[in-house]
């Protein structure tokens, strides 16, 4: 089976909607945060080379290079999300008749919901540096493609939150709860003032419409 | 050229990226909504047929009618957004040498700037409605897959969010300025309550989990 990242944009939204468990929401929250960075990258490449912002030269380079690695990690997500999943259901389907199947099967079970919750934190995490990386987009870039800047915001917000539910969902059925209690905490710094910001940006962008 | 809904995930995220004015930030706002819509069929999808849910099957064979037909729509607008931005700079690439040339062009803008204000306010729409329909999903959809009608509003709010600073951005260089103000008006409802349903259904998602 082909990658989604590889299938057409009309195939994957059909493959969304289908009633197959993958891809689901997870996949749909790395498709998010992609599209900031990629937006992002957009007014870099839109900025570099103006004689215009030529003082901000060397900081929209940097800040490319910061954009497209996001780009490049979040699109690796869409796949992760899946396959992480499929190890879940996976588990979930292992053999429950022996006191021993049942012992490996929970054990299996746990080692890869702890997965389960890595995966999605590691997406909230490359969302909220998404966020992060709009606002100097926002604050430096050409003018002339500013309202991609205030698009990408919106979408590493959106995937930021996504993402945290499936941080949420996974987490709860763990049963070390200092592995748990420890991941949701990371979560909590994360969405910590991003609400704020993800509003600031958007408000700087609108007034330079 | 082939259309950006037939190009792979991938593809469609590199040239977001890429200097090209096109896609930008308003295929992006599409893609949310049509990622927000999908998600809603998905839900949908996975209550259909199961018998704990009979109560609401009508309820969500209707529903899915509505956000298939949402996805559709909005997977359209990708090609929209695109069209009359290219038809935009078309226009303001027109001659401009003689006061009859430059009448003429003025024209053309002023007109292109229309259709180019009510692309995305009717990109704003479609997701104004995914929201609305997440709700229904989130409420009474199968809890098993209850965080994808979570993502699905959150996407449905970027998508109409970003649509609306496409609106921002043409409205502003109309001319005639009751067209303007009827659009930004219409606009205006569609924002209206918009993050506090958005924010309500994600917390009651959230504590389904």
């Amino acid at each position: 089976m082909s990658e989604i990242k590889d299938k057409s944009v009309e195939q994957f939204l059909t493959e969304l909607a289908s009633r197959q468990a993958t891809p689901g929401g997870g996949s749909a929250a790395a498709v998010m945060g992609a599209q900031s960075a990629a937006l992002t990258s957009m007014v870099c490449n839109l900025t570099i080379g103006k004689p215009k912002y030529a003082e901000v030269e060397s900081e929209m380079q940097d800040l490319l290079v910061q954009s497209e690695d996001l780009r490049v990690k979040l699109t690796e997500m869409i796949k992760a999300d899946v396959d992480v999943f499929d190890k879940l259901m996976a588990s979930y389907g292992l053999p429950k008749e022996t006191d021993n199947e049942k012992a490996d099967r929970s054990l299996q079970i746990q080692t890869v919901l702890k997965q389960a919750t890595e995966v999605p934190l590691a997406c909230a995490k490359a969302c909220s540096e998404t966020i992060k990386i709009s606002r100097i987009a926002a604050e430096k870039g050409n003018t002339g493609v500013i309202s991609d800047a205030g698009v990408a915001v919106l979408a590493g917000y959106a995937g930021l939150k996504s993402a945290a539910l499936n941080v949420y969902i996974n987490a709860g059925s763990i049963k070390d709860r200092q592995f748990a209690d420890e991941k949701l905490a990371e979560l909590d710094k994360l969405l910590q003032g991003a609400e704020i910001q993800t509003e600031e940006i958007y408000q700087m962008v609108k007034d330079k419409l």
